[in-house]
């Protein structure tokens, strides 16, 4: 095997490099963002003198509005809601600094104790004929790579808010310009995010490993199991960003809509609304910073699993440099592949029309995915997509083989969840359009069509999830289903950028909105955001697969860990385990579902206190106080993420500790295959009632015509169905997968504690 | 052992005593309903003399109408619902009888291609040194059993529904004479059939053993083998019973209320409404029938897994006649129970006012398990229920202790499930007032508010089957596990009377709508239903908790049957199959859902063009054309009834004989953890919503009063939410518990052949 890998060298080379690459390629789409001025001088004096630089008039000068005043405006609102979300990001990491500090003391105590702090050298787990690092070093260790973890994602998540509030208002801008100028906006932005994320991950973990190595020298195992606290972190702290920061969206949007759009009959983003920056700060730290640090934790738990499963499995029994780092080798070309995908999208074609985005977006999705896979190359590629594959296959080359197809497995099994989740959630195809046909006989039915939709969506996803588990074990049993996992995730970059260019173009939308710009701004706004919505199902499609199989893989190195042979159903104790498990995820969709209805609740009271008592108000006279609704949103977001939080992070420490490994496994076989259907019906169903309103809205056939227009009762329908869906696709559903992957990555860090001191219930009786 | 138990004559001897006190005892409750004449000459003459025999006047006497029309047109109404339901059991069973005959050929080729169809004894399963019987004699006798269980459940069916429309007009008749009277006439009518079937089940499969015994012998494996069959025909006819028979059903009261009592404003069963006589046909074969069959198919399962477990564990090593009758003879000791239970609710007490209703129902109820229950028998019980505990007691002493905790852990698990149930779902406690609550807001925070309820209803009811699943196991592996659900399940022929009490009552409402009678009838028929809601979902309860008891004991034995040493989630085969089987409920679901949907749609189009075209249908001038809305249900319930049972009853044939006893396995355990989790929350929700419109409707309370009356917003978004819930809980909830069932049982019947022939597809590979 050593023979066809990569020198040890080479690699050690190629890791860093491609993660600088990808942090300067995120600098430089950073600094083509920037070229759009917010400051109304510069503009209004170049306005003057050449159509501010384009061949095109911009919109307000074809209509003779004051371009100054806009400008200023826009500034103004994003530096409101800019404002909003760091506020509100520095509450949340407050608290969750506290937590952090808390669990990393745990981590020490627990994994310390497992040979009594002793600092002598112990016998290793997997080959008791050899000396491995004292169990105090993993303790410590595991400690340090935790706060590391810990503390990227929370960056990652920071700076991608950031990012995006400084991106949303100049999109608002390019606007102006034309549809494709826009969309190169809000893209840049997404990838400005996307790579540095992606490519901030891979160095910290491999610098991190260089620096543990120091200590660990030969000793993988020890290194490698001390790196999974790095997965931990990562994915501890995502958690609490998804649900903290998806019950602030998904209230601030609930109660806008459901007095702002039902009662008061103004149009979405309206100024006049109380709860309106609220919601687009909601969008900041839901959509970007939550699902930012949710695809960093996705993404560190999955390279620690396949390097901790490396590790233990025969696949690195030599112990060498390239095949133990061969999945961050993965990763490095996965951000080569991306930066090339991304220059087609923003770079080498141009956008003129709105019946271009979609496209260009898939283009950049299948690109991504054609050239990631070995398999099938001949027929079905373009001229642009053979350079790329080529420049896998010079990787693919230097690689096992067999590892390569569990790589594509993954990739193929991705791409499949996505297709199917765009059927399902899109509205060009029948089921929306029969959820949407549904509203005719009113809320009802509507909700019973788009709840057996959701059902309905998860039976391809689990046969292609099945299927790339089968495959994958078969070549290389749980180390291939960790590659399969980093495959779905090897595409994270341009995943990232694509999931973050929806929010972006949202809040722009919503900015063009609040700044009393043209309607035709609104036009172009919405179509990117249309267009992004369908992509962000594949996205979430992704998600979700890799979620499950990274469970599975961390799954089955916990069971390697805490020593157990085989997790039989049959015991009583597996099986108690494991529908408790399977309870899980609706014990937490009740949580984070609750929450989000509470805090609307509240915010809808709020809004109509001041649409009561602020005079002027509905007139456009007075200015609503944006502030008390900002408020609401953080407290109940706060207060609320706690109790879900504390379900995922506390169940696997307590029936490891009480009811031993075997309990344990079982909870975590449970919560995996529980989840994933929950998070995978929360989240089409959600994103088909979405839909379904917009097809309604838009009216674009004959059939949608009948159902509409707005604030018919089929609209009035639909609206209910989409405001039900909020808390279900960007609350709990993706929440979920955080949850399975959580509770499995913590059971492998707390493996060593459960195995020696676990199961102390049923040591007692 | 041995000595403890009864001599095997006693056994002989009480067993069919018991059945056949239970069969006398539902037809002496039969006689006296009865005894309510529905001929209009008889009461109308009784009616001139001594006040038709009671101290009373009749509502009808008291406000001047003619008594006479009154009875004639009950008897005729109740004839037009007899007659549909009649019609629609005869279609039904027509398309069923063919699958039962298909099938029941499948059953013998698979079965009997086992030896090759030899018929030369063969070394026996579980004790390669003896002979036992040829397996073609198994495929012969598992086909017999088989067919007698689908003939005995359709027939339990079809006298269910046959009694409650014999009872649901002399219910409404009684209530003229006042609550009591009602009460007791649905009540008895619940009893007759819960009496019957029971009885019925139990003497069926004693007579079938006694026959079979003639062939087999002392080969107890090979008897208990081919009975399992029983469970299966029961089980497999439950499906289709519960799934035509929901559709049927919810189609027909969706259809009715949307048009009805959303778009027209009329009030519910108004006669003018075309639907109602569909919807009235719908609660007898959907919640009467249907429900009737599945019960019916619990009670065979749960003690054909008892038996085959006891035959084939350390339990029944000396297969004495008692030991392996055991569970017959705790379901018999579990009719007399129920009998002298349901006397202390109608004979001993006399109800005289509404309010005394809920309690004397629960009072049934409360008796049953702290009579059937060993335990904590001082301080709880009152005089009434120390004679049955000392009754019970008799019984016990004579019995292997250890079985008998294990039918108390199966009880009390079964009453803290149904707690939570009424918890959650009675408008007497705060969930279902903070759903109530949430309408303000409107129907979406309506449904967020119930979807989160459900989801946490059902967390308690999880821990406490895992416990009864733990303790039970202790004490007597899975021999425990199915006496658990048999104690959950011997109270039987209660549940099924107060089951079946709700949809009598529920006519009883109707029919007095229908044919004009005083409002004050309907308060009162309307009290009886709403007090049966609660205790119908405390019986719901009973049955999702046995359901997966009975599944587990049953995948056991299949485990066992198989030839499986261990069923290690960790192999991919079996782990492919976990999470396909995870999905199954899902699926199925979205099929019921649909099924429900699509029906209703048509329902509303036919009602809506009634109203549309028949000229004085609103002034109530013309009669509406019944019959096309009863034609739309059957149809659409006959259509759509064959995708889900085939989804069902075919998954484990394809998966056993492609994919092998280990995938089967995994789908099972699958099936199990995730059906358990959907069914219950399903059930929670419906009921939940159902209760928050029945509270803002009722006004009791102060709070109550904000939220009313009916026609304001909150309660146009209560009903919303209402009919969202209807297939929720009365066709894909309760269905879920058949398919978790009949896919264990299907995978024992067939282990022998999956076991040789089984897994195809990986032999190919």
């Amino acid at each position: 095997m050593g023979s066809t890998l990569l020198s040890d060298l080479a690699t050690e080379i190629v890791i860093p490099v491609c993660a600088v690459v990808g942090i300067v390629f995120s600098l430089v789409q950073w600094v083509l963002v920037s070229r759009v001025k917010l400051s109304p001088e510069r503009t209004a004096s170049s306005s003057t003198n050449k159509k501010n630089g384009y061949n095109d008039y911009l919109i307000e000068e074809e209509e003779g509005i004051n371009d100054h005043n806009v400008v200023a405006k826009c500034a103004e609102i994003q530096n409101a809601i800019s404002e909003g979300a760091t506020s509100f990001l520095f509450t949340e990491y407050q608290y969750v600094g506290v937590f952090m500090v808390a669990f990393a003391i745990l981590i020490f105590l627990f994994l310390g104790s497992v040979e009594s702090f002793s600092t002598k050298s112990q016998p290793c787990t997997y080959n008791v004929h050899e000396m491995c690092k004292p169990a105090l070093a993993t303790a410590i260790f595991s400690t340090i790579s935790f706060l590391l973890g810990a503390v990227t994602s929370v960056v990652s998540g920071f700076l991608g808010m950031k990012i995006a509030t400084y991106a949303n208002a100049r999109t608002t801008l390019e606007a102006r310009k034309g549809v494709g100028k826009a969309f190169i906006t809000a893209f840049r932005s997404g990838a400005v995010m996307g790579f540095l994320l992606a490519a901030n991950g891979l160095l910290v973990l491999y610098i991190t490993i260089n620096l543990f190595k120091l200590y660990y020298g030969d000793d993988w195992e020890g290194l490698f199991e001390a790196i999974t606290g790095y997965g931990l972190g990562g994915s501890s702290m995502a958690l609490f960003g998804r649900v903290g920061g998806g019950i602030y969206t998904k209230a601030a949007d609930v109660g806008a809509d459901l007095v702002g759009k039902v009662e008061r009959n103004i149009p979405e983003d309206d100024p006049r609304n109380p709860a309106v920056i609220a919601d687009n700060v909601g969008d900041n730290v839901g959509d970007i910073a939550g699902m930012g640090s949710d695809l960093f934790g996705s993404y560190a738990e999955s390279s620690c699993a396949a390097l901790v499963v490396a590790s233990i499995s025969s696949f690195g029994i030599n112990h060498e440099f390239t095949a133990m780092c061969y999945p961050l080798l993965i990763s490095s070309v996965g951000i080569i592949v991306c930066l090339i995908t991304t220059l087609f999208a923003t770079d080498f074609f141009e956008i003129k029309a709105v019946k271009e985005i979609e496209p260009a977006l898939k283009k950049a999705t299948y690109y991504l995915h054609y050239s990631n896979d070995c398999g099938n190359c001949d027929s079905k590629l373009d001229s642009a997509a053979i350079i790329l594959h080529n420049f896998q296959f010079w990787c693919s080359e230097s690689c096992e083989e067999l590892l390569f197809l569990c790589v594509g497995v993954g990739l193929w099994a991705g791409l499949i969840i996505g297709f199917v989740t765009e059927y399902y959630t899109s509205n060009a195809y029948s089921p929306v359009q029969d959820v949407a046909d549904s509203c005719r006989t009113g809320a009802a039915t509507n909700v019973i069509f788009g709840l057996a939709l959701g059902y309905k969506s998860v039976i391809i996803p689990i046969f292609a999830i099945a299927i790339s588990i089968f495959v994958s074990f078969s070549f290389a049993a749980m180390y291939g289903i960790a590659m399969a996992a980093l495959g779905m995730l090897s595409t994270i970059a341009t995943g990232l950028a694509i999931d973050a260019y929806g929010p972006i173009s949202d809040n722009a939308g919503g900015i063009a909105e609040m700044a009393g710009m043209s309607h035709r701004i609104r036009e172009r706004t919405d179509a990117l955001d249309a267009a992004g919505n369908t992509t962000a199902a594949i996205g979430k499609g992704f998600a979700i697969g890799s979620a499950a199989l990274v469970s599975l893989a961390l799954f089955g190195a916990f069971v390697s860990r805490a020593g157990i042979s085989t997790v039989d159903v049959l015991t009583p104790k597996v099986f108690i385990g494991l529908i408790v498990g399977a309870m899980l995820p609706y014990w937490f969709s009740a949580m984070t579902m609750k929450s989000v209805g509470s805090a609307a609740l509240k915010m809808v009271e709020e809004v109509r206190r001041q649409f009561n008592t602020i005079p002027g108000l509905m007139e456009g006279t007075a200015k609503p106080d944006y502030a008390t609704c900002v408020k609401i949103s953080t407290d109940a977001s706060i207060k609320e993420m706690i109790p879900p939080g504390a379900l995922v992070m506390l169940t696997p420490l307590i029936v490891g500790t009480f009811f031993g490994v075997e309990t344990l496994s079982g909870v975590l076989a449970g919560s995996l295959v529980s989840g994933v259907q929950i998070a995978i019906s929360a989240s089409n169903t959600g994103g088909a009632w979405d839909n379904a309103k917009k097809y309604i809205e838009a009216g674009a056939s004959e059939h949608a015509r009948t159902l509409g227009p707005k604030g018919s009762e089929p609209h009035k329908a639909a609206v209910i169905g989409d405001t039900i869906g909020d808390p279900l696709k960007d609350t709990s559903g993706p929440s979920l997968n955080i949850l399975i992957k959580l509770m499995a990555v913590e059971s492998l860090v707390f493996a060593p504690f459960f195995a020696t001191h676990g199961g102390l219930l049923f040591k007692i009786f």
